[in-house]
Order: C-alpha cells, then structure tokens, then sequence
C-alpha cells in the first residue's frame, strides 16, 4: 500500500470552532485518518496530521484549504508563530510504499490547485524548485507583513499560483519532507556533560550522523540526563545504530542506557531495520508482518 | 483491531477446480484477507489461511465448510495424511487484540454451525472441553474409516452436533491454537553437534523454554548448521529471548550466529516486545506504529 503523511500548520489557534471545521473537512474525506489535531493559542495556530493513501491525502489537503481559507482572515491574524498565510505550510510525508519523487508531485499537485484559486505557492524542503528555498524559514522570512511587497520582487516570485498579494490567505509554503522520528535516550547518570557530550558526538552538526539532530536534556525529577533527538532520515542513518553509537559512547564515561523513548508515532518501515539489525534477520522484510496484508496492495 | 487466523486443513489436495472453489468461498467473504492455499496430492489434502476480524472469519470459515460438505465425499477420500472429514481441522489462531477466550468462543460457535449440519465437531487444543481432546493426534486416532464405530461409545461423543455417522462429511475437529513463528538461527559452523546441544539446550522437551520446540539441521549448501525452531507461545517465550539465549550458548562453543531466518508470517505482536528489548523502549507499544491506525478500531 502506499502511504503518505499529510502535516498542515494552519494560522488559527484559538477558535476552536474554526479548527474542528478544518480538522473536519479531513475527517470528511474517505480513506484518510486523522491523527491528531493540536493547537497553540500564543502562536495562534494548528498542527493537522493525517494519512492514507496518496490520492485520498491530496483529496483532503485540498479540503482543509479551502476550508481553512473561508475561516481565516490573515488581516486580522496575529501569533507569536513566524506565518506567511491562513494555511501557512504544507508538508507531505512519503511513508510505505512512496518514493520521494512521488510526494513531490503530489506536492506540486496542491500547489497548482491551490494557484488556481488565486494564492501564492512557494515549494520547499525537497519540493523545491530553486536551492534557496529548500529551508522553510528562508521561505517564510518577511512572514504576511512582507509579502505584498516581496511578491513584486524578482526574489519573490511564486512557484506556482499568481504573483499578485491575497490579502484574505496571504500564500502557502507546499514542502515534501521524510518521516520525522522523536526519539530520547535516556542516560544512568545525572551528569549533564556525558548527554551532551554524546549528543555532540552523534549529532550531524558537530561531526555525527546526517540524520540526526540530538542535544543533551536534564531529567531532574528522574535523576538522570537524556539524549533528546530528532531523528530525520531513517533510511539513511536507522535507529540501531544512533543506539548502538549512544551505548559505546556511554560507555567510556562508565554510563548505560536506563531507558528510550519513542515519541508519538513511526511508520514500520523505520522499525524494519531495527528487526533486521538486532535479530540478524537479513532478509525480513514487513510484508512477513501477518497485518501489513491488511493494508491493502 | 481485533484480528484472527484461521486455517482449516481440508480432505481434498488433488482436483484444483474444487481447492478453488472452496478458497473462493473465503475469496467472496467481505472483510476477509485470504492469506494462501497450498495443495498436498500424496496427502489429498489443503490449506487454507486467512484472516479478519473475528465476525468476517467465522463467515468465511461457514463459507468454506458448506462448500467443501458440498464438493468432497469422504467415502471416496484416499491420502496419506491422517484425517477424519472433509473439512478435516480448523484452527481458529488469535493475533492483535484477541484473547484466547474470545477465539475460544468463536471456534465453539463455528462448532454448533457445523453441528446443525449434521457434522459431529470435536473441540481440540484451547478449544478442548475434555483433556483427553487437546492433542489433535489423540482425537484424529483411528481416522475417518474409525469414526462410525467411536460415535457410538462414550469416548467418542462429539462436542457439538449429532453422535451420528455422516459417511459424506465424516467428523471436524475444531480448536483455537496460538500463532506459531518458525524461526531458524544459522551458526557460523559445520559443526551438527552444536546446533543440536543448543536445540536441546532452547526447547521444551529436554529442558528449555516452554514456548520452543528445536531441532538441529545440517545445512551442508552453506557449510553451516541450523536450529531450526517452532516459537509456539512468543507472549510467554519471546522471540528476542531465544535468540540471545542461543548467542551465549554458541559462544561456548567459540561459535556465533551468522544468520536467522523467519519462515512465512508472524504477528506484529511478536515483534513489538523484539523492539522493546533491544531498543529499551519500554513503554513502546504497536500503536505508535503509523500503520496501525490504518488498521481501524
């Protein structure tokens, strides 16, 4: 079955009558699950979660747009939150069975829809069409305030959609990006130091993995430190072997592992190495899991 | 979602167009995953996997007895495999969110069906209502050209249905059984001894664990040796356990796992306490699998 993860980030956050509208125009649509709703009064803000397959999640997408874009007024939005408009960002997640290159169609997919209705669409993160607007926060510097102004600029120019302000929606970020694992170690000791100093020693920006991102954390009421990450490319860099790393750095400072932690959710496909890895189990694939026949083909 | 595993073995393994037919009977049953069907000539005989939620299975398993009572005819029934009717054993095999109890009372409501059909059931395993009928080879004795002669003495009381010889359909033995993982760990050896001394040292019958039957196999292909195993409770003796516990035994010997092999299908629920143990997650949980919520409530 093909997988896809929908996440849009949709600027309101505080009546809660609008959110269940636009969380409900995903629920409305057949074959797509809603994951979770969560939102943030200060940044005035809402984080949808959905998935299915990838027709379906488009269906939906679609939806909560134009949902989104008949309750929210950008004019008089405001929120701690960096935004660029009423449906701010939209990021696909390929899960089972999606390549990279199919998320970014069905990426590109939406923001043609959504240009035809009159909003400005930049792409980004691996949907994006020039390097400078790979990083989101680049996309979204100015924020609403900015962009009537950087509309008219060559720099400014949308990927998809008119090259004239909406002042009712502002624009939309559409992005692809891969599955996104929260996952903690926890540390016997209560040594702030080791936690970072591992986190260091693992993490891309100060010489480890690509595909994490990890800093150190104090657990006071447990009486130990935490390695806290991100881990953000699964295939690339998997589970074990940020554990396994963890465990011998640990190690020289006399220290274990008391404890992970798995935060929210992970597509099996993420969990197929583990099994993989630690059983020795070459050639297990997750279509030996009995219920991923369930899934459909 | 409740899910369970049925596998009817049936008398006939020769004439495809009726092995069709009855499969397509489970084909035909809304909600229902046919899994495989797999034909033995020499044993005249097939079976028959899928899987469902419990209402759908029990359908499709009515489903397939009717047509199997409707398209074999023991009294012509030869083969080499023993067997006591046309629908000759269905195994009713818990997975996620099942209990024992309810495949229990599943089976026990497949069995009263069966019986106003006129087919004498015998309960078998975990569906057993005598200790005398757990082992299927105890209630399979003296076989279908036996069974006239036993429905008329005390001992050969059918569970449900009528004590009265049904030449076409013989008898069915109906039972609940757990899900059972073949798994196989190869040893970076030739040496059969070893692979034997820890299949003695893993299995139930001469010491080990409750959950393990093992033998050790030459693997001459690989210069290599195997124990090759039946993890017949993985909830009381769980996969990782075994592996671990083969892995120290081996290193007495200097010798190491190479390899390991999972045979065909296992549950989900098999590997989620694998993923607790090796990456001490122990709060995970197979819902925090995306796919699981794929899977509906």
């Amino acid at each position: 079955m093909k997988l896809v993860e929908c996440v849009p980030n949709v600027s309101e956050g505080r009546d809660s009558v609008n959110v269940e509208a636009i969380a409900a125009a995903v629920r409305a649509t057949p074959g797509v699950i809603l994951l979770g709703v969560s939102s943030d009064p200060d940044h005035n803000r809402s984080v949808i979660s959905y998935l299915g397959e990838p027709e379906a999640v488009l269906a939906a997408t679609v939806a909560l747009c134009l949902e989104a874009f008949g309750r929210i007024d950008m004019r008089a939005h405001t929120g701690c939150h960096p935004r660029l408009g009423a449906v701010d960002v939209v990021p696909f997640v390929p899960l089972g069975g999606v390549s990279m290159e199919e998320a970014v169609a069905l990426a590109r997919r939406l923001g043609e829809r959504l240009g035809a209705e009159g909003i400005p669409v930049y792409y980004y993160e691996d949907a994006a069409l020039l390097p400078e607007r790979r990083d989101l926060a680049d996309v979204r510097r100015g924020e609403y305030e900015g962009l009537q102004e950087r509309l008219l600029t060559d720099g400014g120019r949308p990927d998809a959609g008119p090259a004239v302000f909406n002042p009712r929606a502002g624009a939309c970020i559409v992005g692809v990006r891969k599955p996104l694992i929260a996952f903690n170690v926890n540390l016997a000791t209560d040594r702030l130091e080791v936690a970072d100093a591992i986190a260091r020693a693992v993490r891309l920006s100060s010489g480890g993995y690509r595909g994490v991102k990890a800093l150190g954390v104090a657990l006071p009421a447990k009486g130990q430190v935490q390695v806290s990450m991100n881990l953000v490319d699964y295939q690339s860099t998997p589970i074990h072997r940020v554990v396994e790393t963890i465990r011998f750095e640990a190690a020289r400072y006399g220290v274990s592992i008391s404890e992970c932690e798995l935060v929210g959710l992970a597509p099996l496909a993420a969990l197929e190495e583990t099994i993989r890895y630690y059983l020795q189990l070459h050639e297990f694939s997750v279509d030996q899991i009995i219920e991923t026949h369930l899934l459909g083909s």
